[in-house]
């Protein structure tokens, strides 16, 4: 089955809006085995709306309009669709009760303008619209299939995964299950080199990319129906984790901070770190969890030596002897939060996250982390990230802090044998 | 003018890229008085885009293409073109010594597959690209120019605005000129109230939008040269700095934290945190700016009751009395960073950036940000976000504490008068 996205609106023309509706559908249309060829993108323009209505339909089995659906006077899809098809527009009943139920019940008046919204062609079959009073549209010519959608980005998902994705997999003879795994703390090569087998599956397939300092394989298995499919699924799901357990940590909405933090819980232990080179970032995304007091007790920020030693208490004699950016001075750092704080684990990070005066422009992007566990046990090792902005820098070194907290803590619980 | 975007490469019709380049020639298109009627995306197929450029070449006066000039297989970009121009291609040696420099530059190794980045059809004019190892190309067929860019968006916008908008402005027989002038601290509505006439402008037009927290003015000109544009920019511009002077922070690449910075540094002052409830973010968005070590001592992250009291010394009778989350408390935290860091500026952040047990739903949201200046003047206030969420709510806040910094710093250095 072949599909084209057609995105109207002028705002996209012109660079106000990016067009991430394209992309969204691009994903769901792929996790369906939906093949997409062309994406094109149109203004609110009559005659070449329907001329790329026409022409998508002359070439896909299924066109996905977003966009175009609104009460104003350049929102035209429905009448361009209906002009293709050699059709009227007649007033929907039951969409315009429900227009002026989501006006009043918004306490807002509606204008003779809002049940434009109403028209529909008559051979088109509706696609209810539960957040929203644009309701989109299903039509048929010969043997292709065009939907239209609102471009507001959460009215068009949640139609699509109500209404259409059910639609699609039941034409296809079959349901499609995907989830992601997330592996963290390795380059896509080493995890390759652990999967690499897995990749020339034909069902389920395993398929990896790369996400800001991640590693992720989306696994997808197509069955006739919703149990098969995971049965398909499950043995290929545990063997990936299980050959790539060094470094996984999380599926679909996981996030590094959330699960530091499920662990971290679980074990009713805390946290505190000490930032040079990331900071304040660190401290910042494990505080994106919500429910993150539990265990993070805080952080503090040393940008300069005077912080090190008179906020931490790292020895300045150790800073003179090694430098601020040293493996020394980061161990020191780690286990000063813990102290600081009264926290069971504790991360250090230093380095120069771009470049500064007085320092080699081969050191730019060095990094040193260190965990600290229960009891002092440290962790330490550098990085070199030369080639990256300093946002980047910043990034990656947080990644790796908490891939390397994650790896102690679940060691520190026995749930990973061999740990070095 | 009439423009088309050709965005190219299959990761974009799976939904694994989202296709900022074209959001982003768009919007310089749109500067450059260029219209664009069509954005089409294919994948990496050879028949499919050449009947692409082809139909793109026949509708209009400019083809931009990004994407597909890399050294592998599945990029197929230049050898399309020249099959659409019946041209046929010829290694360029100034490129293959460019790509040389740049393997032996990064310590590389170079494979035969690299040169075929040097390939190009005789008839185009190359786009140099000194970031990268992907030249771009110019060519032309009858009326219609075709230029091609590389995929990676830093070497796309850095080609364009070297190479292809002085050109395409020269043709327009126009220079255009545009600035953006960035407001904080304020609602879109409470700009316009100050500057809303100018929007009927027609040369140079004023456009205003919000961007993550901030009110942003794009001014643009257009004359005959460079000296008519900014003449006709500069009184405007400077009438809207003026108006808006309460808001204003800077233009262009400015951001708040680099506006902030060099402010601090023109002064020899200096600056620490004592962040709750942005829990880091905003000692990170300070680091972000290159060289803030200057004047950024550093912050301490109190996310716990008992971290406010030992790390930065807050009277545990204050915060028992007060709350965690109050006026008083967050006083309290701008005064300790300052003491804390030796620092002359402090600033303190409270609230709650989600929901949390025991925390009334209405109060989700509720942010109190204090600056404590050189000697202790204090200037605080209580905000409210409760529609937003968790991580647009610590932004917002970095937002408003740097900007009610600014102002302070600016009133204290007689910058600024009638501050309240």
């Amino acid at each position: 089955m072949l599909a084209e996205i057609l995105s109207i609106g002028t705002e996209l023309l012109i660079g106000q809006v990016v067009n991430t509706n394209a992309t969204w559908l691009a994903r769901r249309l792929a996790l369906l085995g939906i093949d997409v060829h062309r994406v094109v993108t149109v203004g609110d323009n009559m005659a070449r709306l329907c001329e790329a209505v026409e022409i998508a339909l002359g070439r896909a089995d299924l066109v996905v309009c977003t966009g175009g659906l609104g009460p104003t006077a350049d929102d035209i899809t429905i009448e361009a669709v209906a002009r293709v098809m050699g059709d009227t527009l007649e007033q929907r009943p039951d969409v315009a009760r429900h227009i002026e139920e989501m006006f009043s019940r918004r306490g807002r008046p509606m204008s003779r303008l809002d049940l434009k919204q109403a028209l529909f062609p008559p051979s088109a079959e509706l696609i209810p619209n539960p957040a929203g009073t644009a309701f989109g549209l299903c039509i048929r010519r010969g043997e292709a299939d065009l939907m239209a959608f609102p471009g507001v980005p959460s009215e068009l998902e949640a139609m699509w995964q109500a209404w259409a994705e059910p639609r699609l997999a039941a034409r296809a003879g079959a349901t499609i299950r995907s989830t992601l795994l997330k592996y963290a703390g390795c380059t896509e090569a080493e995890l390759a080199e652990l999967v690499s087998d897995a990749f020339a599956a034909k069902n389920p397939t395993v398929a990896p990319y790369t996400n800001s300092g991640e590693v992720h394989l989306r696994v997808t298995a197509k069955a006739v129906g919703p149990e098969e499919a995971d049965a398909l699924l499950a043995p290929v799901v545990a063997g990936l984790i299980e050959r790539g357990v060094r470094f996984f940590f999380g599926r679909d909405d996981d996030t590094l901070p959330s699960v530091v933090g499920s662990h971290l819980r679980a074990a009713r232990q805390t946290l505190a770190v000490a930032e040079s080179a990331t900071g304040g970032l660190l401290a910042s995304r494990i505080t994106d969890v919500p429910g993150s007091s539990d265990y993070f007790r805080g952080g503090c920020v040393a940008y300069s030596v005077d912080a090190k030693v008179r906020n931490l208490g790292v020895p300045s004699e150790l800073i003179a002897a090694h430098g601020a950016v040293s493996r020394e001075t980061t161990e020191a750092m780690a286990q000063a939060a813990r102290h600081a704080f009264g926290a069971e684990w504790g991360i250090g990070t230093t380095g120069w996250a771009g470049p500064s005066p007085g320092v080699a422009e081969s050191d730019v992007g060095l990094v040193y982390i260190c965990v600290a566990g229960p009891g002092g046990a440290l962790s330490s090792r550098e990085y070199r990230w030369g080639r990256h902005a300093r946002e980047q820098i910043k990034h990656f070194a947080t990644q790796r802090a908490l891939a390397t907290l994650l790896r102690k803590i679940k060691a520190s619980q026995g749930s990973l044998v061999g740990e070095r």
